[in-house]
């Protein structure tokens, strides 16, 4: 696993205070606080700390649209009224903070959601780790010709050995010279003596882009919901959305009710443009349309198509 | 008190309900969780939640750092340097909810700060409560005639009584003519069928602007304190002055070592501009030096010799 | 119409004072800059500047996913593209400047849009214009029962008469007395020294909410466009939506590419959660499906059919 | 130069094309509109836009505070006004638009300002640049002992040399391997077909750090001056304050009094913690005061001392 020593006896630590509290508190989440979740190869997602339950949103929408009985089934009911109607403000009313440890060049495309409370392990103050993300073979694909942003075919057994060897020599190769041009213990204490001790802020651009960084990372239900509508989805990269995958499942101990209201309502649901829908309404009506006539071109069509469970 | 029936049976029932947790915990904020602070005639500020602690901010500071020894002193040092060299992130990493009950006039005023999440009371769905501001005579004052946005003198009792029962009559008098618009009870059952019952989204509108609004209000400590050093200062309103010092109470609970840190480095601290600095040099060396050769307005020279407690 | 005189005379000579620039120029747009486009009784919106045009969006887009032919058809195709997978950040590049005067009930609405610039008249420095908000006839109705949040028929004249009535008395007491309270000319002069001239920042609470008040806002392209799907859709109170259709034709002159693009992909289409979907491939499959089996709520299962045009 | 044909081609046909406008129009920054300032070896920055300029602050401040004369001192000193009583809202309503070529090991520190748009380079989508930053030997330093975050004693020419041959091989072998899992033309077409095109979006976690990536960068003047007064700072690291060396330039040229307004108030100011200034005080008023009893940390005390300009 992807802790370091003091890191494990500081989660030993957490995990056995105990205090009493009168704020909201949810069990599930209670019993894997602190608990490293595994991602990719030596990444984690560990929860450190959060505020508010399903509830919490509930009482905030209340505080807006004034009160009632508060049945549970009720509660779902709100929920997935206020999940449907872009009614946001509630989600925010809760607030989660994870310790997450990540690639590098993952750590790029997650710094693109602005709404979010960020500390970063930095490199210029502290030594960059040592590990490096390398993908299992079954993640290495061939660029896709069809969509440039994509990936395709899996690699042959002999085409993944060739890249990652290439991808191991090369990381291990620039960690070393890291280690050469830092030229002390960690502590300031200079190694060599006939070398230069370079400054930390300099010597780490002689890192590859596949090592791992680690931050805390805050933020509130909505921004999260936003992020993982992004990030969970099938067009982010795997090595994205795995760990928005290992997020949704903590979400769904956390908040249960607003966890199923977002796949009913967002993740699983799709949005139609009006000509979409205009074609559904023919097709529905016994017409039969045509792509070149319904407004769609034709990747539109085909994704509507695939999506209505029709041949293409 | 402000609070009405319904809230204050909530809060009897949430100070009672007592869960235990691994979450930093403190125990002084705990003490008065969910109570209502009271804030001018009718308003006041209550703790709903919050998330982490003084440890939780050099928690977040050492996972960019590094990490040492963790004495109290030095938790102390390390959250006066943050405080002192606007590392502004690590204080990101605490999140404190409020439920607030404030004067429309002055919610208007701390919409402004954007960066919080916040559910207000809604006037379309809802019937706003009859609860409007009174000042107390000893906050009546006239307009100054130096400071276009401040109060200078005091009204006389007499002027006093005659402004109060202005503004007095008048809120009652938009108040019950705002019933007379909305025409039910408040469960949609019209009172008078004689007369239309108009939208409340339109009945509000009669409504003037010392009425009270509640929200929840929540927002991280690097934002609040923002919000503190604007709003707890000498030239805020007095209205949302007062707000502020409740609040700031409630933080030097909370957090007592960033509390400390954020009155020594920041709301007690002055900025000194290029000039006044040079100003200062050149009286500790002894020179004599004129406001007219200071590069200062006359405006700033005063504040400035008010600062060092020098004759203006 | 709602100008003042200074306003008036300062439009008059913006319009007249042209520069050359190199920057993207739109002139559609330039033909109406400046001029105040009327909305409800004594509200306007005027462009005071832009940034972009359809053209930004593109290559802000082909910095990111590289460069081709820049034909105007392709460039539709990319804004469409962008558009309909949410890439956002392109159209976060074009920026708009507006002068807007508003009912402050309207004002504490749009406020909510947090991610704006904003620089509002001040009723602490200065003093508040004797305009009020009235509803034409035709837009005062009553409660809806259905919908907590909306209006139902329309009042009678009689009905509407007797509502108007009581707003204008209300409306023009309250501001009698406001003036009252300030004493003063507006440059300090009191007018009757027998009484006392209030504090401008206390007097203002005498005010009712369909005062009237101005603000600079100021948004990029994206979060506007997130603003118009809120506040140009049917759910929207009729007070706000008038402005954002405003908006919507100024947008059309501004960017008519990403204008079309907003309403086929956004404004005139719909989101299908996951059970509207299976309701949707099983009735194109010629499977009949009720309600009741459906996992769509009541109201959920009417508006569907009504958006496909079936019979509820 | 760091620009690339099409984009030398560009600016040519940018800088030609000249349009009138009502908008506000700064001459001074017309005339290196488009053109790139070079920054270290292979980065630059270039102005791509821009909205408003000194008399947009002032009229947007004149929405708030109400109007008066408008003679050119009278705007600089309200510029001042506002600088100085963190007035920060007018600052707002000037935006600016660049376009900068910079190190990835700088844009990870950069990103961290939330509050701009941006569009940057993908390199999932297309292939990035053989660019990478070398240091000037002149720029390569020791670390410090004392600032962890610092550097110290420039390196002899001996050392210069041997960390620079080894950032550079390493930077290009990198790129070759990068290439070779790439294998492609740029235009999907594979070069070595015995060879698997690997997924851009995989190869390019072999890059190191110091390469060159791009974007466009969108920002309101209020927070550009807050990255400014923290990056053109003595505490930034040296490859990101030569950018906001440049971009300060040409906020000198775009709105030149709040450019003297920043200078003077902020960055060439400084901030005083309460005991800071209760030292000053007593030192006015000719006592001797020592640092034991001062309330400063030695640290604290010695910076105080240098920034009166006495002995430490």
């Amino acid at each position: 696993m992807a802790l370091n020593e003091r890191q494990h006896s500081e989660i030993v630590g957490q995990s056995k205070s105990v205090s009493t509290t009168k704020r909201a508190t949810v069990q599930a989440l209670e019993e894997i606080l602190y608990e490293p979740v595994q991602v990719l190869d030596h990444g984690f997602v560990r929860v450190i700390d959060y505020m508010g339950d399903d509830s919490a949103i509930v009482q905030a929408a209340r505080v807006s649209y004034g009160h009632g009985t508060k049945k549970v089934n009720e509660d779902q009911g709100l929920i997935n009224y206020l999940m449907r109607h872009r009614h946001t403000t509630p989600f925010e009313m809760c607030e989660i903070k994870f310790h997450i440890k990540l690639p590098l060049f993952v750590s790029r495309q997650w710094l693109r959601h602005r709404t979010a409370n960020i500390n970063e392990y930095s490199a210029r103050y502290s030594i960059l780790g040592s590990e490096f993300y390398l993908p299992k073979p079954e993640h290495l694909a061939k660029q896709s010709s069809s969509n440039r942003q994509g990936r395709e075919d899996v690699l042959s057994a002999e085409e993944a050995h060739y890249v990652l060897e290439l991808l191991k020599s090369d990381a291990e190769q620039t960690y070393q010279h890291y280690q050469e041009l830092l030229n002390e213990d960690g502590e300031g204490q200079v190694i060599d003596p006939n070398r230069p001790a370079l400054a930390r802020e300099l010597a780490r651009m002689n890192l590859t882009l596949n090592y791992y960084t680690e931050w805390y990372w805050k933020i509130d239900l909505h921004n999260l919901f936003h992020f993982l509508s992004l990030r969970a989805d099938g067009h982010a990269q795997y090595e994205i959305r795995v760990y928005a995958e290992a997020i949704l499942k903590i979400v769904k101990r956390w908040v249960p009710f607003a966890y199923e209201a977002f796949l009913k309502y967002r993740l699983n649901g799709a949005h139609m443009s009006q000509p979409a829908l205009a074609v559904i309404k023919s097709l529905l009506s016994g017409k039969s349309v045509e792509q070149s006539e319904s407004g769609l071109s034709l990747r539109e069509w085909r994704e509507l198509m695939v999506l209505l469970g029709r041949d293409v």
